[in-house]
C-alpha cells in the first residue's frame, strides 16, 4: 500500500491557485486534509516565494522579488483527536526535491529588498544556483564545493488561536512603531494585499488576512526555525493551539548552515516531504509548560571529521565594546570566516552565500565572561575539493572567480553604504536593544 | 626521552608564591620558560581561583570566592622564532586532571559576587562536585548523570602589546563608564591590588599591575574562550604582539556546555596538559586579517547519537518583542531547558548547573528572520540514566531530590528579585546594546 | 534540466520481457544505454529475483523460489571512453526504494533451495516484511525493531572479459567437483535455462548463456558484494575488461547487515539508483594491480551511539579446535548473538532474519593469536525501541512474540538435522577447506 | 580521595620479580589483590613480552624475542561477592602510557619465531617505534602517518576453572598433533620454563606451570580477544569460573587495527589502566548461555569521515577457488591494501605493519554468497598526511622511504620461500581446515 500524497502541487501553475497553499498563519483557514496521528503521509510543496525565482545567471529576479508573497504552505492538515494543550509530534520520515526539479538557489537579498544578516556589507542582491546530484548539490557560481544536504524544511508549524495570533500582532507592531521606516524593517506587519488565505475566500478571507501573522519569523507554534537538523528522521514537538492542530509545512531546503547569514541563505527548493503525526496528550503542561517548541534532530546526518572555527566577541566593527551581545559576537565571527575564505580568491559575495548555505554550526560558546560572549562559526573543511586548514605561507588562490552575475555594479555605492553606516543603522538601533541579558 | 614538563604547581602551597603562576595580562611579565616550534612539552595547572574551593557540600567558598585573584594561569611561555604578526598554533596534546586530585567543581556564583547568564533567576550560590573515574564524571550533588568529559583549557592566551592592551582598558572601561554600580558590573577592570604578575616583582609589577587587563573575557589574543571543542587534539592559532609570543595556559576544565551558563559553570579542576607549538609566519595576514582567532575542534569527542533540543526566540518573559536579538533567544532556550528537566525531579539551580555542565550544544540556527532570532541549547540525552525524551503521559519524578547545600534560604528574597528584575535590569541594559544588528 | 532515467522497469510485467534486465553475465550482452563520464543519471531496478516474492504472511514463496532467475540488473550501461586496465569510478549517488513499491523483505531459504550461513540451525524457509516510511523501515513480523536503512545496491559490476569468464567457471567448476551432490552447493555454475541475456536474442543467446557466469557471489569485476556502505554518496573503483565497461546495477537493498547472515538476508526490494561515473585512465595498474575492486563509503551513514558485541572464536559447536577459521569464529558470534536475544522473546529465525537486516558490523578483530581468529558481531542498540544492554537480573521478555509463518512445522525434521550435521556437513567440507592461512 | 593503584610494577626490574604479574592462566594462582564491585582502581602494567624489546633502530630484540614469557599480565584480582555463573562487568574508564615511557612498538616477528596473518609474504622480522604525543602518535620508521591512539588493553581474563582449563589444553593439543612440527606452530601449549605464576612459588607452581595454558589466544574467559574497540568507556563482561572471578589484565596497546596482521601488530606499550566491576549473579545464564564474552565500545573513538575499502574474495594467490573462507577473503583484501600503499614508496614491511597499527577497520561484509565470502579492509584516510584517494593518474611517491633497519638482507630467500610456500604450507593446511561452513 503505497503511501498517501495528502496535498499536491503543479509547479506549472500559480500557487495562488492551489487551495491547498496558504501564506499566512490563521485559525480561520480552514484544513485542506486530515490525517489520523500514526499513518504516513507525503506533502508536496513550493519554494518559498512561490517560484518568483528563475535558474538563471541574472540576480534581477531576487532584486525585485515580492517577498510579501513568501512563504507558500502546504495545509492546513487537520490531526485527528489534537487538541489545545496537547503536544503535536510531527516525524520528518523523508524529505526529497520535487522530481524533475533538481536545483535550488541562495540568495542575497537587496538590503532595500529583504536585506540579510551583514546587510550593510553585502547591500546589493546576488543570486547562487545549486544543482542536485542525488545527495550532493555543487554550484556553477561557487567553484570547489561540494556536500550532501543536509535537507529539511523551514517551517513546520501549527495553526495560532486568536489570542495569540494577537499577541504576535501587538508585539510585532509594538516593535516596528519604534522605528517605522527602518529599512530593512524591524518586523513585517499583517498585509493583506498579496494574502493567499488557501480555501478560504471573500469577505472571511479578507477579514482574516488583515490580522493574519506574516510567515517571515519563528513563533511559539514553530514556524520558520530554520533549524538544519530537523531534517529526515527527526522529530518536533509543537504545541496545540486550535482543535485539530491545524499545522503547514513548507519552505524545503536542500541545506542550510546555522544562522542563514544571507536571509535567502538557505538552498531553497521544491520538495516532497514525508511526515506522521503523534499527539501527546497534554503534554505542553506535562513537559514543563516550555514557551517555545522542542526537536530532536534525525540519526543520518553527514558524518564530517575537521572543522575549522572562527571566533568573534562583543566588539563591534568601530571597536566599540557592548555586553554578552551574541548577535554581534556571531557577526565578528561571520566577518572573520569571510575574510579568511577571501583568500582563496571566492569574492565577499560568494563568501557570504556559501556560508549561508553549507552546514556550518552557529555556536554561542560562552555568553558569561563579560563583556564579551564568544561565538563561533565552524565550517566543515570537508565541502572543499582543496584543503582549507591553515598553513605556514598561506593559500594559494584556489578557485577561479566566477562571481554572480549582479545587477548592479559590484563596488558598493558609497552613498549607500553612507546612508547604511550611519543613517539607518546606528541611530536606530541605539533603542531597540533593551533585552534582559 | 620523556616529555619535559616545563611548568610545575605545588597544589599544597598558595599559587601566589609559584612565579610561574600569573593572574593579569602584560607584556612586561618575563616568559618564565622557553620551548622550540615542534617540541612537545607538559604545563601543570591550578584551578582558575588558586584553591578556595572546596570539595565539600556547602557553597559558602562560593559565595565569598575572591574573584579578582582569577584566573591563575601557567606561563608566560616564550616560544623560540615568534614576532608579531605571526600565527602561534597550539596543538593540545593532551590533558589530565592532576594525579590525586581527581575532582571538580561546578558553581553558581551569588548575584553580588559574579552572578551568571541567568543571575535573575538563580541569584544565590550553590555549588557542585564532581568525581572524576577516568574518563567519566558523576556528582554526589546530581544524581543520574554520567558522561565522559570533553576535557579542555578554558584560557589559552597570548601577551598583548601596549598598545592593544590599552585599547581593551580604553573600550572596556567606557562600557562600564555607562553603569558603573552595576551588579553584576559590566566588565572587569584592572584591580592591582589581587594582582599576581609572576616573576615580575616590585615597582615594575606594581605599575604593570595598574594597567594589566583582567583574564575574565576572551579577546583578540584567545584568552577565556572556554570553547569546549579545544580539547584533546584541537589546533589553535593565536595572534603573536610581542617578541616570543609569551603564551599562558590554565583554567582547565573537565567538562562544559556550549554557553558556560552559571559563569562558574564549567567543571573546574587541576590538572596538566601536553602542547606543542608551531609559528605560521605572517600568518595573521596571510589568512584574513582577521580579528580574532582560529580553531579546530581535535577528532577524539564524545559520540552521542541523541539530542533533545530546545528553542527560544527573541521575546524576553515579559512577552516583549526584541530584534534580532541572539542573547535573548538563548536564555529563552536555556529556561525551556530548566524547565523541562524539573520534571523529572531536579531544581532549578540543579538544572542551572548540569546544563552549564554537561556537553550541550547552543546554537545560533538563524539570524535573520526577523524580528526573532532563533537560538537552540541541544542536550545529548546519553548523559542520563533514565529516558529523558517526550514522551505520551509525560515523566515520573526520576531522581532523588539532593540538591547542593546553600547557605541561604532556597526561596528568593523578594525584594533582590525586585531589584534584579527592576532596577539594575530594564532600567541600564536599555542603552547598552547599540550593536549593528 | 532533470536528470535522466536512461533505464526503466515496469513492476507489473515480468522482468525477462525487460530487454534492459539481464541475470547473467557476458561480454556479448550488448550495452542497452550509454552515457559520459561525469554526467548524472538514473536508472531503475527490480528487486533481485524479479518479482517472485510478495507482501504477505506466508513464505510458500520463498520456500519455492526460483533462484536461478537471480539477480535481474539493469544494463549493461556503456560509459564513453572506459578501456580495458582503467578503473571505472561509479559513484552513487542516491538510491531510493520504487515510488509506490514502499517495502522489502528478508527471508530465510530452505536449505535445500539456496540455504544460508546459519543453514544447520535454521532449515526452514521463513520471511520477513518490512515497511518503509521515508528512511526508516519497520516489521510487522519483527516487533520492537525500527531503523534508518543504510539503502544500497548488492551490485555494481563491470562485464567480464572471455578470459576472466572463463578462469572463473573453471575455478567454481573445480570448487564444485569435490562434491558435486552437496545441498546447499557449494557453487551455483552457468545455468541456460533460465538465463535472460538481455537484448541478445537467439542462437548466440543461447551460447552465451551456457558460458556465463552467475551472479550469486562477489568476483574481480565487483558483482554480489553486499557491502553495506556502499550506500548513498560512495564511490566504488571497478576494473574494466571490455571496451566501455558494459557495466549494470541490481539487487537495491533498503538495509542490511554486515554478513548477510540469512542468504536473502538483506531488505530486498525495488528502486532507483542516481549514479555518475568517471574514468581513471589505467587506474588498475597506477593503484597496485588489485585483485579486487576498491570503494569508499558515503557520508551520510546513520548515527549510532551504542553497540552490544558478541565475541566468537575457532571452536566448533562440538568443541573442536580450528586454526584462525575467521568463518568459524564469525558463526559463533553470530550464534551468541542469537542466543542473546532470543531472551526477549524473539524466535531464533526472527534473530537471524533481524541480524541479518539491521546494519550490525561484523569483525575481524583478530586473525594472529593462533589458534582462534577472534571475529565479531556489533549490534547498533538504538534500533530496540527497549534497553537491550546487559542488566543485573536479566532481561524480561518484552516483544510479544508474532514469528513469521512458516510453510512447515517449526520444529525442525530430525532425519533432515541428521543429514545436515552428519552426512553433508562433515564429511564434505573437510577436504573444501586448505587455504594459506 | 585519590583513585588507589592496587598493582604497581618496576620498569627497572625484571618482571619475572613482580609476585603481581604472571604469564599464564590458572585457578591456582593466589590473587595479588582485591576489590569491591562499584570502586574505582588503577592497575599498572607492563608490555606484554616484559621489556625484551627496546626503543632503537634495531629489529635484533624481535628476531629472538622469548614468546614463551609472553603475555605479562597484571593480577589476578579477586572482586568480592563474584561466584562461578556471574558475569564480571568490567569497565575501562581511563588508560594511559605509563609516565616517562611514552613509546610503543610494533614488529614483524620472523616466520622461524612468531610468524603472522602474512608471514609467508614477510617472513622476517622487522620494528616500528612509535612516539606518543599526548593521543597521537607517529613514528620515525613510518613518514607521513599521524592519529590519535584507541587506546585499551589486548587482554581481560577471568581465570579458568580446573575443568575449562583441561578442555583447553585438550582441544589445542589436538590441533597441535595434526601438525606438531609446522612452523609457525598451530596453537602454543603448556611451557613450564618460563611459566611466571604470581606469588605461587615451588612445587604447587611447577605443578600449575605445568598445566597452566598459554596466553596468546582469546577464549571463553576473555583473553587475548584484541579488541580495539575495548579503548576508554567501554565495558567488557566476562564469565566467572572461580570464586572471586580473579581476574588479570595486560597486554596494553596504543593502537591496533583490526586483525592486527603482524601478530606484533599492536603498539605495545607499557601503561596505567584504571578500572571498575560490576557483578551481574547469574549473568551467564540470564544472558542466553553464550560461550563467548560481550562488550560494549566506549563512546570516545576518533572520529574520521572517510575510509577507503579493499576488498577480498575466497580465492587464493594461485586463482585457486574456495568456499566461504573469510580468513582468506580477509588475507586478500589485506593484501589489496599493502600493493595499493606501496604505490605512495613504503616499503611492504612498512605497509604490513602501519595497516596492523592504525585502527583500519577488518569486515566481513557478506559471507553467503557462494562460493565467495567477501571481507573488506577500511583504512581511515585522515591518518595519512597527504591525500591517498584513487585519482585520475596514479599517485605520486609521496614518502621518504626509510624502512626499518633489518637483521638480514631485505630480499627474501628463496629456499626459504619455497619451503614456507610447498611444505609447511599447502601440505599441512589442508587437513586443518574442517569447519562447519
Amino acid at each position: 500500500m503505497p503511501i498517501p500524497t495528502i496535498i499536491k502541487v503543479d509547479l506549472t501553475r500559480s500557487p495562488r491557485e492551489n487551495p491547498a497553499l496558504h501564506n499566512r498563519y490563521h485559525p480561520d483557514i480552514p484544513p485542506i486534509a486530515a490525517v489520523k496521528p500514526g499513518k504516513t503521509f507525503k506533502v508536496e510543496c513550493v519554494e518559498w516565494t512561490g517560484g518568483q525565482i528563475k535558474n538563471d545567471d541574472s540576480a534581477e529576479d531576487i532584486l525585485n522579488v515580492d517577498l510579501t508573497q513568501a512563504h507558500y504552505l502546504s495545509g492546513p492538515i487537520h490531526v485527528e483527536g489534537a487538541e489545545p494543550g496537547d503536544y503535536l509530534e510531527v516525524e520528518i520520515l523523508e524529505i526529497q526535491a520535487y522530481p524533475g526539479s533538481e536545483w535550488g538557489y541562495t540568495a542575497i537579498f537587496d538590503v532595500n529588498n529583504g536585506g540579510g544578516f551583514l546587510y550593510d556589507i553585502f547591500p546589493r542582491a546576488a543570486k547562487t544556483i545549486w544543482d542536485f546530484d542525488g545527495i550532493y548539490c555543487t554550484s556553477r557560481h561557487i567553484p570547489g564545493v561540494k556536500f550532501a544536504g543536509l535537507i529539511h524544511p523551514g517551517i513546520i508549524a501549527t495553526a495560532p488561536s486568536p489570542k495569540l495570533l494577537h499577541e504576535w500582532n501587538k508585539r510585532e507592531s509594538d516593535l516596528v512603531s519604534r522605528d517605522p521606516n527602518r529599512v530593512p524593517p524591524l518586523a513585517y506587519l499583517p498585509y493583506p494585499e498579496t494574502a493567499h488565505m488557501g480555501s478560504l475566500k471573500g469577505a472571511k478571507a479578507m477579514a482574516a488576512a488583515k490580522e493574519a501573522p506574516r510567515t517571515i519569523p519563528p513563533r511559539e507554534h514553530g514556524g520558520n526555525v530554520d533549524i538544519k537538523n530537523l531534517s529526515r528522521g527527526s522529530k518536533t514537538w509543537l504545541p496545540v493551539y486550535v482543535p485539530g492542530a491545524n499545522f503547514s509545512v513548507g519552505d524545503l531546503h536542500f541545506s542550510i548552515g546555522d544562522g542563514e547569514l544571507a536571509f535567502c541563505g538557505a538552498i531553497e527548493m521544491n520538495g516532497i516531504i514525508t511526515l506522521r503525526t503523534k499527539i501527546l496528550k497534554n503534554g505542553v503542561s506535562l513537559h514543563g509548560n516550555q514557551r517555545n517548541p522542542m526537536c530532536m534532530p534525525g540519526p543520518v546526518e553527514t558524518r564530517f571529521s575537521k572543522w575549522l572555527t572562527f571566533e568573534g566577541i562583543s566588539v563591534d566593527d568601530n571597536g566599540v565594546q557592548f555586553h554578552l551581545d551574541a548577535s554581534l559576537s556571531f557577526r565578528q565571527a561571520c566577518l572573520n570566516a569571510i575574510q579568511y575564505f577571501k583568500r582563496f580568491g571566492y569574492t565577499g559575495e560568494q563568501c557570504y552565500m556559501m556560508l549561508s548555505a553549507i552546514p556550518v554550526e552557529g555556536r554561542i560558546n560562552a555568553i558569561v565572561d563579560v563583556p564579551n560572549a564568544l561565538c563561533s562559526l565552524s565550517v566543515p573543511t570537508d565541502v572543499f575539493d582543496f584543503d582549507v586548514l591553515p598553513t605556514d605561507g598561506g593559500h594559494l588562490c584556489r578557485v577561479t572567480l566566477k562571481p554572480p552575475k549582479m545587477d548592479e555594479e559590484e563596488t558598493p555605492d558609497p552613498d549607500v553604504e553612507r546612508r547604511l553606516k550611519h543613517k539607518v543603522f546606528v541611530k536606530h538601533d541605539s533603542f531597540l536593544k533593551k533585552s534582559h541579558l
